[in-house]
């Protein structure tokens, strides 16, 4: 496939007039008046900007299918009225369409890559594939339902290996999982040589019951238990002191940045200025589109930015090239893929339409990316496999429907 | 001009199948089944939804040319380093791109009517009015340039009485303004039976500054000066206490929140929530796209909401429903327009096509439009007239390629 006259990002600037040759799955070259020797496709890039897919580091995919169901509650009414009721509702086929509905808003936001937390991980692996996305993918873990961890070992026996879901352990909280959990966690992670995916210190509720409890603060807690590591992603971080923040730094943890939601739950301001200063690997996460109310990164990065700024009482916080290091080169540290524009990347890439009131005039260009963009992109390559062309993804009218059929049983 | 089966909001819920009766620049009648005896133009509204025309309550309209050009920087050398001196540059030429070019973004952000305070009044007017767009335009008022006073009472005779623009008052603030100035303003506008805008408690350092110098707080310093009604619009509102709240409630002044801006700028949260119980009429703005850095009313619809309920440490507050009647009722009062989808008022609307993933599934409308959108309206309708079809507006590629053309001049 190659991809031509296309716009490209290189050291902040804006470079025109180049192409994208890929073969197979991954990036061949990048460069000026290239030849694909197959002539399998070609894609015009003129008028715009080729951008490496983003990652979404935290979600729950199938709970798109309850956007909107309920909003401006506080967290615990939130789950004990709204959510769980409905989540023991949900089949597999709920699963399957909720989250090809995500994976449709992810394709049209550019996100390539989405890290999950949820349950039924067959049906939400089996469904990703077949919408051409890739994942890591944690079966959610919780003391109360043992047997999610026999189904946690299982799934990672049968993923293992694949090229586009990377399976993940999901204890799903230190709150929610005893530390014989936790360990387990430890250890089978170790084993299987996979990531784990927790919600750390999401709320300051969370920080008082620990230090009550085990006289450590959640992060200590975990650190205590040998989970801290490099192939933990763990999820908010809000509530954390400087001490925890270097504990973070020191264990090479990469904390998934959730401000949407964040904010809309109340939860806090996490202090990710103070948190790459110390030199964590923060990414960027949606949460699920429940507490969001969407899965738009391009959202998630002006907002991580923004509140910062104020929070710090600081508008030179929190750049625009900073909030972009975080969302593509941070996040693919913290999934460990080979991501990015780059000759033998994976192919996993977005076009943007430059030719946007909103994108002009053409100034700095990650200033547009981060603080601008008001739409999403128009086309969306994984593995080296287009999922969307011009703004069209193949079967999304079907998918839509379904969606809402799933909704409307679940909610009746 | 009929819109035939559209959808539309009433209490909340989703209405389907309706028609929209157009005559002239008034809607004539909204039911089922009506016919358009002129025939003139029917515009298919399946699939979609009609909201009232959104009102961009306080920018700087042809700073749009300068988005991306400065970020990331503290106020003073922001303004002093990077803004002022392009500003020095500007032509009329300049002016009238640049302004096009934030009508062409407001439209696709379904934004029908902006309040705006800057320079070249006379050129904005003019091309607002060729954009179609509907407007309140101040020329901005400093003590340092007393020439803007004679040009602001010239601007208002010409353009008083006007279909679409509405000259409005424009001293600064009152740390740029003398009070033989804003004493000025206060009995030029009550002459003339005009609005003032004005910018007001910004930041920390203008109540300090304010109070050191007159003994008061800024709004009882306006208030001491009798510019306190409900003729005013007053931009930021930040640093307020209770009985500058309480004033400004007994005053019926109207607040115009701009949360992007505020926080990209470091500048503080204003007390919106404490605005809104004491019965303050608090309506939405962009601010210029240099601060912003788009012109998407949504996503400050969604910042307002988010931003509330952390700063208040309760999700509950700023809910989606009290979060749009901010951005319909609340501003059209502050703009003292007969606006809003009913029999008799302006046709002032857009459509938004519901058929996108982050709509999905549709389940409370008013939510999906404060957390979920995330991309423009597809057909915005000012005065009876289109200007927007399916995302199309004439002349768009003509106008951003000439405001790049501005851009690059004024930063060569």
């Amino acid at each position: 496939m190659l991809i031509k006259d296309v716009s490209l990002i290189q050291s902040g600037q804006l470079l025109r007039g180049r192409d994208i040759l890929i073969n197979g799955n991954r990036i061949a070259k990048i460069g000026r008046d290239l030849k694909d020797e197959d002539k399998d496709e070609t894609i015009d890039g003129h008028g715009k900007l080729a951008i490496p897919g983003l990652v979404n580091a935290h979600t729950h995919l199938a709970m798109t299918l309850f956007r909107g169901y309920a909003d401006d509650m506080a967290l615990m009414p939130w789950l004990q009225e709204k959510i769980w009721p409905l989540e023991a509702k949900l089949t597999k086929e709920d699963i399957h369409w909720g989250v090809k509905l995500g994976c449709l808003e992810q394709i049209h936001f550019g996100i390539t890559c989405y890290s999950d937390m949820y349950y039924f991980t067959e049906e939400t692996a089996l469904a990703t594939k077949e919408m051409g996305l890739r994942a890591l993918l944690s079966g959610v873990v919780f003391d109360s339902q043992p047997n999610l961890l026999i189904e946690a070992e299982r799934f990672i026996k049968r993923w293992k290996g694949d090229k586009l879901i990377q399976p993940v352990l999901g204890p799903h909280a230190i709150y929610t999982c005893s530390e014989e959990t936790l360990s387990w966690a430890k250890e089978t992670a170790e084993k299987n040589d996979i990531k784990i995916h927790i919600h750390l210190s999401e709320t300051k509720g969370e920080v008082e019951d620990c230090l009550h409890k085990h006289g450590l603060r959640p992060v200590e807690y975990l650190d205590s238990l040998g989970l801290l590591s490099d192939g933990l992603l763990a999820a908010h971080c809000i509530w954390l002191n400087e001490s925890e923040i270097d504990l973070l730094a020191k264990r090479a943890v990469n904390v998934v940045h959730c401000p949407v939601s964040n904010l809309k739950l109340a939860s806090g301001i996490a202090p990710v200025a103070r948190l790459l200063d110390a030199g964590v690997n923060v990414c960027l996460g949606t949460d699920g589109a429940s507490s969001n109310n969407n899965l738009n990164l391009f959202e998630e990065m002006k907002t991580a930015a923004i509140v910062q700024k104020n929070a710090c009482g600081r508008p030179e916080v929190m750049r625009a090239e900073d909030i972009w290091r975080i969302a593509t080169e941070n996040s693919y540290r913290a999934v460990g893929l080979d991501l990015g524009l780059a000759d033998g990347s994976l192919a996993d890439l977005s076009l943007i339409d430059l030719r946007k009131p909103w994108l002009c005039p053409q100034s700095n260009i990650l200033s547009l990316l981060v603080y601008s963009m008001a739409s999403g992109v128009d086309t969306t390559i994984v593995n080296g496999k287009v999922l969307m062309n011009n703004g069209l993804i193949p079967g999304e009218a079907k998918i839509l429907e379904t969606a809402q059929e799933c909704f409307l049983r679940l909610t009746s």
